[in-house]
């Protein structure tokens, strides 16, 4: 078995993932790190190591034109290959009029969620693999670093998450336009989990030369090759920079990302913000049937934030609020401070006005937030 | 007023800084940025903003030969010209040979640190203040970051620190060699307080300017021009790339070091390990007499540590020793492995061996820490 086949197992026992009888499916975008990661589960379904079945999704964005084409049949003829079941999916011409207004990447990446949420309930998966590795990890890292982040921008990306806190993740770090898919991938009860067994051993050149020694071919994206994209630029010009600095700097930056992500759980869990299931991620009831994402509290007392740091008072409200809101978009400073305020001043039933219909309460010692929904006409 | 003078006051106000009576000890090498610091504060007492009596502290590292001896010269004259009483030190050629051994560059921190502490309580001085701009916190992030850093190493200098806690930031850093200069510095009845009032504002091209305009001469650092330095390389190469990324990205890095700051501050606060003197820290009781340096926990309760998650669990252990050791130099993974075990074992009176005759003992249901002292012979 090749090293980067057996690095897969051990991640996969580690990672505490099953074994047999369930069905996962394996996002595919026709690159590199899609093509490995496809090749060596084969190898170990073929070795009777993992007794599962993977169904391939592929999604064609449909940007690129023909060379999307040719990236959806190249995958479907690897899957084919290999005797992979495939799902194929295509984005529709409305979102791709309403991409152009919106953050094209992230509106895109959100496209794709969607469509592999929904094919993981069309044929039952306990999880979706994606084929995300180190260098993806440290290239999220410099790319929030550049743009400007604190602890929760610099976290990495976990091996495990759930594909809804990685969509309002998205959501909070743009102002990205409404899409139809949207509001598939809101639904809360998805609860499907996302996988990253290449994250936190594989990198770029791995990948490339398993799928070389493997004789399988694999697509470049043209766009990874265009220095216009703040990301390829990253990748193309400083990462080889910073190797000079530290010929590890991949690994340095996905262990800094990932005790970050550490520190931002903690600092969570300390406050009791956060549902308890970012916890054991290694073990594998992770992977069923969790519910607790929707545990945070609702209510803030007013008695406990008086009685805490100030710093500590301004994180628990920025929690709370970023846990009501699903994200922290539109507010300001003055929105903090006039909440401060609010929990300082001895008065009750007072309001606080956010922007869009939102507010602020202080009622009977406690902090309430509301929203007022606007019906569409 | 130049704008450099009045955001030099705005920000001695916002730190909450003596205006009357007190005195500073004012570090200057010569360079643009502590000679603008010099020539700020000399406006401001000329103007009556500031009654305060400023001593410009100079430190010889004598490493350059004749520049060494060009730079106490310049900055004698400096003195002279401005009328502030001057202090000089010069490193003593036995901590020399011994900085052959150790880093260069840190030593030479440490020894400039113990004079500066010698020369605040030579003049009873309430502080000493440094001239690191925002440019030194976009570096030292940079420099941390490429080594490899968690948490507690990207975050930021703080505008007001005690001199002791950052020479045991630097010590934790790296392997240093003993130096005779740095047990003056451990002693811990130094209360001295170290402040940046240039950190959260100024960049270094408005140090030079600003002393451009005022026509007064500064020297340049031969060592800043040294490409094999790595900071030297971070300043010349790495942020000038980072700069066509992101134009503000001196401003962006420094807002994030201090994000990070917060970040670990409220951690360490959340598990109650720390002292409380980092809070409030625009307040001026700081500057005085602060004891608290010393309040962190000498025994954990093994109860308390089986109540916590097992992420808060290692942080609580890692921290603790941190503050029983000064640092965590020696420690391994299997170390703390061990010392958990212990913590949930049922057995009581058991002992972890560390490094250097240290151990972790628990009994009666409490982690003690303990250093046999070896006598030297």
């Amino acid at each position: 078995m090749h090293i980067f086949t057996r690095n897969l197992l051990t991640e996969w026992r580690k990672l505490g993932l099953p074994f047999d009888d369930k069905t996962f499916v394996v996002a595919i975008s026709g690159g590199a790190d899609s093509v490995s990661l496809a090749v060596a589960l084969n190898e170990l379904r073929d070795r009777k190591k993992l007794n599962l079945r993977f169904v391939l999704a592929h999604f064609n964005h449909n940007l690129r034109g023909d060379e999307s084409l040719e990236d959806e049949n190249f995958v479907k003829e690897l899957a084919a290959k290999f005797d992979f079941e495939l799902a194929i999916g295509l984005q529709n011409s409305e979102s791709k009029i309403e991409n152009q207004k919106g953050n094209l990447e992230q509106n895109a990446r959100l496209a794709r969620y969607a469509f592999l949420d929904e094919t993981a309930k069309n044929v039952s998966a306990v999880a979706i693999l994606t084929a995300h590795t180190l260098n993806d990890q440290a290239e999220t890292f410099l790319l929030n670093l550049i743009r400007g982040s604190g602890l929760d921008g610099l976290s990495g990306m976990k091996p495990i998450s759930s594909l809804k806190s990685e969509v309002s993740i998205l959501k909070s770090q743009k102002q990205i336009s409404k899409l139809d898919d949207e509001s598939k991938i809101q639904n809360p009860k998805s609860k499907i989990q996302l996988v990253r067994p290449l994250l936190r051993w594989a990198k770029r050149e791995d990948t490339e030369n398993f799928c070389l020694l493997n004789e399988v071919e694999f697509h470049y994206d043209s766009m990874n090759e265009d220095l216009a994209f703040r990301r390829v630029r990253i990748r193309k010009v400083l990462l080889p920079l910073l190797k000079d600095f530290n010929p590890k700097i991949v690994e340095t930056l996905g262990k800094t990302a990932a005790l970050l992500r550490e520190n931002a759980e903690l600092l969570n869990h300390s406050v009791n913000l956060e549902a308890t299931d970012r916890e054991n991620e290694s073990e594998v009831e992770n992977l069923s049937s969790k519910d607790g994402e929707n545990d945070a509290i609702e209510v803030l007392l007013v008695k406990d934030l008086k009685n805490v740091f100030p710093s500590m008072r301004r994180f628990i409200v920025r929690e709370w609020l970023k846990n009501r809101r699903g994200d922290l978009r539109r507010l300001s400073a003055k929105h903090f401070e006039a909440i401060e305020n609010l929990t300082l001043s001895r008065k009750s039933g007072k309001i606080i006005e956010l922007p869009g219909g939102e507010s602020v309460i202080k009622k009977d010692g406690k902090l309430y937030y509301e929203k007022t929904i606007v019906e569409k006409s």
